[in-house]
């Protein structure tokens, strides 16, 4: 038996399944990333999803975002080994999000979540990731950037420096303030990553010209980081995860995506929920499996059976 | 007697003058902007300067940037009230710094430092205002923007997803930084507004061509901002003032100067160091003294030889 784990920033999720793919229970838990839960916090929500799941066997597989500390490693292995998993492998989200969406081992991953990051994948392995650097320093095209231009584009126009738009009431109602004055200490006062929460308010109007152009600027920076991984010699499949890409710039209504650049709209981007059906992909060819077109199916019909 | 003090986030000025622009005394402390310093420390430093500038009057003006809060307020008119100055007005910094630069009564103000800010004066107030909402909201232009751009730059150019900069070593130098791998997590240590601390990295390397290009879009930015508070029928004096435009911009190689755009490159801006001049110059307005060409030359020249 091998468990599969998608430890994701709002929730965490986990599958028992044998080598041909079969699903044997399914669990749910909370946040079961360090970076957004504690360590402490996330290990517990792991280890509440695989003792939902059940089953005991030979290897776990958990996929995740960001920095793995020393701390973490010991006592998620700890956790999970008292569970009957005595061997755990932590991956990378990406990794797990590329072979969610096919059983290819060469293509690219994009997610545009609150942060956005992509990724080249040859030979069943991260071969280069850009972007992901938070809030600060990037995440060009994410909910955070999104949020942000949305948050300035408010001021602009309550100030007189830019265009009136739709999304001012939304902002002021979503924060709780009455005018510019009261706006600014708002948005000072909350964490900087918050600003992400306003990214839905700009898929909210778009017909909004304001919220319109900043939707069109995200999608030329996600297609502008996935340029960056993109070399000629590999021509796999694009697979993307993330609120902001698959619930947001790939779901909106059409006369939006006509103007949403190329990649984005042409590249066929195969679309994931999350990294789960991916983080058992994982387990299976770590144990010497050999996942290919039937063996994933199989995997993509038991995940969604067991989860739904 | 009238007191004229400029309180800076960075140094506090003070100068006593009489009614004819006749200097009797000057004062230099530390920080006095309650954000920066805190209110106690703010009020003491303002204290400080105004004890060194001496005398005793009817009136001190003090000029400061951002919110002045009623507990600020109460403690810097007592401490002053102490000193013999029973009558304390505080004006906005903006203001200090287009009297510093013209005895004319309507023009246009750009300060460009850690934060960006512009406005329009007519009749001698602040009639708009626009920018000065922080490095989160804006600012563009500013010490900030252009001390991320750096960072962003340099964290592009580690990762292979811009082009190689001269600013990738200085940078790395100024956070005791090997790679890519201890920078971005230096960064995220260090409080937002540091990044600041980049920008003389950019105008130190006016030849790279990624620290031109950030160069010459923080022009754009500050010419944008000084268009949206322009009106045709106001054509006053421009007065620019903060380090990143004095110190920076302007005095730029004129190799870099040329491509700059029209606005910061030919509207002959009147530069000013501070705001001290101008905090004179309200002060005698305030006291009923019309201000006009050769009051104003006197108070320059005598505010330059008791500071010196």
């Amino acid at each position: 038996m091998l468990l599969a784990v998608d430890a994701g920033g709002t929730s965490t999720r986990a599958v028992a399944l044998d080598e041909s793919g079969r699903s044997y229970g399914y669990g749910r838990a909370g946040s079961g990333n360090p970076t957004a839960a504690g360590v402490a916090g996330a290990v517990e929500a792991i280890a509440a999803a695989a003792k939902s799941a059940g089953g005991t066997g030979s290897l776990a597989v958990i996929a995740m975002a960001g920095v793995r500390s020393a701390e973490f490693s010991a006592q998620v292995c700890a956790r999970l080994g008292a569970l009957g998993w005595p061997r755990v492998e932590l991956q990378h989200d990406l990794l797990a999000i590329f072979c969610s969406g096919t059983w290819s081992t060469d293509g690219y991953a994009l997610i545009a979540g609150t942060g956005s990051v992509a990724a080249r994948v040859v030979g069943g392995r991260l071969d280069r990731v850009v972007g992901g650097r938070g809030w600060l320093l990037g995440d060009a095209g994410s909910g955070f950037w999104i949020g942000r231009e949305v948050a300035r584009a408010v001021v602009a126009a309550l100030d007189g420096q830019g265009e009136p738009t739709a999304l001012t009431g939304r902002v002021l109602d979503a924060v709780g303030a009455r005018d510019l004055a009261d706006l600014v200490p708002a948005l000072y006062a909350r964490r900087p990553v918050q600003l992400a929460e306003f990214a839905p308010l700009a898929f909210a109007v778009p017909d909004d010209p304001t919220a319109r152009a900043i939707l069109v600027a995200a999608s030329v920076a996600l297609a502008d980081l996935v340029a960056t991984v993109r070399v000629p010699e590999l021509d796999g499949p694009v697979v993307g995860g993330g609120s902001v890409l698959v619930r947001g710039l790939l779901a909106a209504a059409p006369w939006l995506a006509a103007d949403l650049v190329p990649l984005v709209r042409d590249a066929k981007v195969v679309t994931v929920p999350d990294g789960l059906v991916g983080a058992g992909v994982l387990a299976l060819r770590e144990a010497g499996v050999a996942v290919g077109e039937d063996l994933f199916g199989r995997l993509q019909a038991e995940v969604s059976r067991v989860s739904t």
